[in-house]
């Protein structure tokens, strides 16, 4: 039998030193983490970045297919990709969770596991949170905290007519991972017993259960010189995201589906469900990767980067904002992301 | 009959929109504020301290008699004080909040408002945040950014022995101001109709329901070259909180009943209902008072300000912690502040 540990049993502070005792700072930045009123932070004449997202169960995520230790991984990673797409590297995380009893100590240890895991990877410390209790499902708060040289931050409103549109990895696998896992509880739900069938889907699978941030990329535009002039990371949908650079930019753009980037395997489960891969790349959302604009002068320093796809360029506002298809036709480009009030 | 107005109708982006649309950053160092993927704070060769806070309905508060324009205010507030309890000033928050489908635009529009007064009150910028939806309440989550100079911060691991143990205002208010009101709830729900009697009971109402940070105590040690030796501000009552320096510090500490600052007005009403006033102020909790350690030869300094009291002194930790009661027994001080896992 498993182990479980009521959380009562230690109280608010006894679980804090428990969740926290194998914390390990990497920043040379951080004075003091957790375990005061607040963390302090140094900051070397650099400029700070901050960025903070919710998770809430039943709305962001579902624990009968979401492993713990992946949530933890994931709420790292969701926050520190706003930081990337800021052109900064993240340096810290506050980490809040409010959850009802029927979570043992063992599960929050899995969830911290996760946390750990991810910080380890992309160099984060954990500075401090606050642990209190839900009447009903868990209830993730992180906030993360970044550095950027002076007035080297990247925005979404700065984009230029005729600057080219990239995008990072591939789009759409989050969404169809996503797809599969809720087709898969439904047949478990409907016929007890039944072993879902993920089989071969380990690729979209990962894209929505531990997604990981593009550092890669940030790392790529520092040793190359580049600066993009806009930039957003990819929760919501590539047309969410290129529709918030055309708004706050107050621009149009051009863009190719056939350019859109789509991994193989993602594709291939697309046409097995009869969804198209290029709706799931424009509304999925949830991929992580980076959408950003660059002048076209600066084409020749990435175009041997194969992480980075070019797929159109961004016009007048006049002209609005628009789609080719691979047939040639052109349709409007409209925001279908995935809406928390929907 | 009230205006409701469904936030579906708006969207995330709209909803954001419509809710930071007045506001105005406050502090030079607030490069770039909310609407982008992350905020960008300048330093000016100074420290910064990070703290947050989860509040959740139905753990933290209670809908039935909180108005949210003070919840909103109160968010803010909690998170501040933990801000001056660094010896830091807050320049900076971010704020997540989830809701069900209950909530109107018009319900959001109260608890911004008491967001935006705070931050006014308090010389804060508001820079960023989430909003989502959740399966059931509301739920809060509130990063506050301060700065300090270099290493100028405050911790609760370093007060020494023989340093005089002080607190700021009065203690115990809140959790009378609580009591009172869940008594009225009691009374209301039991008895439909009968209006609840909070008459003159202002003082510990606005105590639970209006709280202030402590920001003149942080300007008077400024202004008179005092950097306590430690600090904590009062969330969860006096015990626990002097019993966290006491642990962070390795020492221990003696108490005295009779020095520890209660308000007239709470006295009276913890008399009426039979309390003790003194317990109240030990063990309730949510007074966002400070309390914080100075070394004796610093005592004249603080000798003629009013809303400072001393309370008592830091012991070798062998000595244990104590409270010496008006009649002159000693009993071992016990942390009973609120837990939110009980």
């Amino acid at each position: 039998m498993e182990e479980r540990t009521e959380i009562s049993t230690l109280g608010e502070f006894g679980l804090i030193d428990h969740l926290t005792k194998n914390n390990e700072t990497k920043n040379a930045s951080t004075i003091l983490g957790v375990g005061d009123d607040g963390a302090v932070i140094d900051h070397f004449g650099k400029q700070t970045v901050i960025s903070t997202d919710m998770l809430v169960e039943g709305i962001h995520f579902d624990l009968m297919y979401t492993p713990l230790k992946h949530l933890g991984y994931k709420s790292v990673v969701v926050n520190i990709s706003d930081i990337y797409a800021m052109n900064a590297t993240p340096t810290h995380i506050t980490m809040s969770i409010a959850f009802s009893n029927r979570f043992s100590l063992e599960a929050l240890d899995e969830f911290y596991e996760g946390i750990y895991a991810a910080c380890d990877k992309y160099g984060v410390d954990l500075i401090g949170g606050d642990t209190t209790s839900s009447q009903k499902g868990f209830i993730i708060s992180v906030t993360a905290i970044g550095e950027v040289p002076p007035d080297k931050y990247v925005t979404r409103s700065t984009a230029k007519v005729g600057d080219l549109v990239c995008v990072s990895g591939d789009l759409g696998g989050a969404f169809l991972g996503l797809t599969l896992l809720e087709r898969e509880k439904k047949v478990y739900l409907e016929t007890k017993g039944v072993q879902p069938d993920l089989e071969n889907q380990d690729y979209i699978i990962g894209r929505i259960l531990k997604p990981e941030a593009r550092k890669d990329i940030i790392e790529f535009f520092a040793a190359n010189d580049i600066i993009p002039t806009s930039m957003i990371d990819v929760s919501d949908g590539l047309s969410s995201e290129l529709l918030h650079i055309c708004k706050q930019s107050a621009l149009g753009c051009v863009l190719y589906e056939e350019k859109i980037p789509v991994n193989d395997l993602a594709r291939q489960f697309a046409y097995k469900l009869e969804i198209d891969p290029t709706a799931c790349a424009l509304s999925g959302g949830e991929d992580y990767e980076l959408v950003f604009t660059i002048p076209q002068s600066e084409y020749d320093k990435l175009v041997l980067n194969e992480q980075i796809s070019v797929v159109g360029y961004m016009t007048e506002a006049i002209e609005g904002s628009h789609i080719i298809t691979k047939g040639g036709s052109r349709h409007p480009l409209t925001a279908q992301g995935w809406n928390a009030f929907n």
